[in-house]
């Protein structure tokens, strides 16, 4: 090792998921939204004027902030505006997660939390979920540095209620207590109404699954203001203009949309439910799902022979191979479609081995 | 102080310079460029298929980061891309500077330097530059853990030449040195070409001044593999995901329109002559510029009363009111009708004074 490498900061790569480019293929592993923005978000896009591109973007974010405060019924200071959910939970991590004691997150849950504690130095403990992926609230009774969980859980997309969290929350006052809300729009219900109740309370959503725009990276926290001025403290001390000038006009857009939001969302959920009912058919085990994404494993074939099958059809999932979830696939809800095809290549799968 | 708010980081927070936004402003203030991007980002916003945004962006940034290399000479492994330098020097700094060592960067530079090193704890010192605001080189040649400066530097505007930065580079070459870019195409020499030698050399670039782009949030920065790949290592594990689709897309076409640039940065140039030399026949003391802006005093008046007669007349420029500079204006080169706007301002101001 040469000197000048001597301080450079040593993390494991996160290696992002794979992003295959085929014509025809389906795309069932990255959780993003199988329909197309609202086409507001399209007539925002043809009326931007490039000539705003070269002038800084709104540091405070305004126009984006007020209509998310507004949406979900908060004050402009009780929201924080990211590029992507990860961002948001980045400088969550960076401005609360401080202590020295280990922060609680559950050990089957988003890989990033573990990638976010190790590049910033922060201590973590991971108690086990239960063999249903289900939370122990027990195990986050002891002292720690901060919680963070996400609901419903990824990959498992199972979900808790409220009654849950606001234990979880009675037991740890003294410290943030982070719930990563990505898919909370396809049935699970918010936190956000907790918010007024419990000052170290963040609630983490996304615009890449529901709002079908995975490629503009928007995320964003709502919590009480002192929460969210801390965050906003270091969010300037990082990069004062981090939402570009596409990203806050077409934002503001999909959330304009509330009929194509829940239009789209049902249409989800319902391609969810019978592409689950299909695959409780055929032998599956199904976790209960409030995500769009199915978390599936079969009693007598292996998860990971079955992805290489489906890979061969270009219809490409996620596997993880990790402790405890080997077994498992983790499905993208697509369209109708997409799903009959993802069906029918199991299908002619099982048959082969039957 | 409630128990919960005890291990949130406390920042200096950075307060974002003025965004003033009235009708018929001359917005001088920021350092954006007057002009348009390229027609060809026009195109390219045009052709952009919102589908799109549905799908999660590259997170290599592969069409950018391959534009970028190859316009510049360097190997794809050799360019990092983040949301703005901002963001690619935040990256940096919690990349490269973990020693226990101070990092060396001149006293009046660039704001950021001191709040990202407050943010990261890193420690750090800044030898004074001369009454010139020449930095003085012997001031680097002192045990350090890292060393950063703008070439050309901000707010003074003046730069120095490659045989300057050699120099440096010879006496530490067991850190890393950055260099910030951010102005180089108005007149500076890049350091690109000493890359291939000093393998702990980054340079910083942005889209936001000579690209007219600054609402796109692009910034980049080149160096040896090894950096780029402790960059990326970094980055992928703060997120994957930071460049969104359309500053994917439209940053290439910045990039592709050579003509356009050239005939944009000659443009700045001229004014910017034509500029000082007004200036100079009013009595001001205008720094020998290698940016889009001229650094500048009066000997006689007061740089706050000449700041607040400009504001008066809706002309934004920026007063720092800092140890040395608070005497000094940065004012932006704008088009050659705003910098009449400001010539005449300033004449009325001088003849109500005289």
């Amino acid at each position: 090792m040469k000197d000048w490498e001597k301080n450079i900061r040593i993390v494991e790569p996160y290696v992002p998921g794979e992003q295959p480019n085929f014509p025809e293929m389906i795309k069932l592993n990255t959780n993003e939204n199988p329909y197309p923005p609202s086409p507001r978000v399209q007539k925002a896009k043809e009326e931007l004027s490039i000539d705003i591109l070269r002038l800084y973007p709104d540091p405070t974010s305004n126009l984006l902030v007020e209509e998310l405060a507004n949406y979900y019924g908060r004050k402009k200071e009780q929201v924080f505006v990211g590029v992507g959910s990860d961002d948001v939970l980045s400088v969550a991590f960076l401005t609360f997660l401080n202590s020295k004691k280990p922060i609680l997150f559950p050990d089957i849950t988003y890989s990033f939390y573990s990638v976010w504690a190790d590049l910033y130095r922060i201590p973590y403990e991971r108690p086990a979920v239960d063999e249903n992926f289900q939370i122990n609230k027990e195990d986050y009774y002891k002292e720690n540095g901060g919680i963070i969980f996400a609901n419903p859980n990824a990959p498992t997309s199972i979900s808790v209620d409220l009654e849950f969290i606001e234990d979880i929350l009675e037991h740890n006052q003294d410290v943030i207590v982070i719930v990563d809300e990505a898919y909370i729009d396809f049935g699970g219900i918010s936190a956000n109404s907790l918010i007024d109740r419990y000052e170290n309370l963040l609630v983490v959503q996304t615009f890449s699954k529901s709002r079908s725009m995975a490629g503009m990276r928007i995320g964003f926290a709502m919590g009480n203001e002192r929460l969210i001025k801390a965050m906003n403290d270091v969010k300037y001390s990082i990069n004062s203009y981090t939402m570009n000038q596409p990203s806050l006009y077409l934002g503001v857009e999909a959330i304009k949309d509330e009929d194509y939001f829940r239009e789209n969302i049902n249409k989800i959920i319902f391609t969810r439910e019978n592409t689950k009912n299909s695959l409780e058919k055929l032998g599956f085990d199904v976790l209960d799902s409030k995500t769009n994404f199915l978390f599936i494993s079969h009693s007598q074939y292996k998860a990971e022979d079955i992805f290489a099958e489906l890979r061969e059809n270009k219809i490409f999932v996620r596997h993880f191979n990790l402790p405890r979830i080997s077994n498992y696939l983790r499905v993208t809800v697509g369209t109708d479609a997409e799903m009959e095809c993802f069906i029918r290549s199991i299908e002619e799968f099982l048959l082969k081995r039957a």
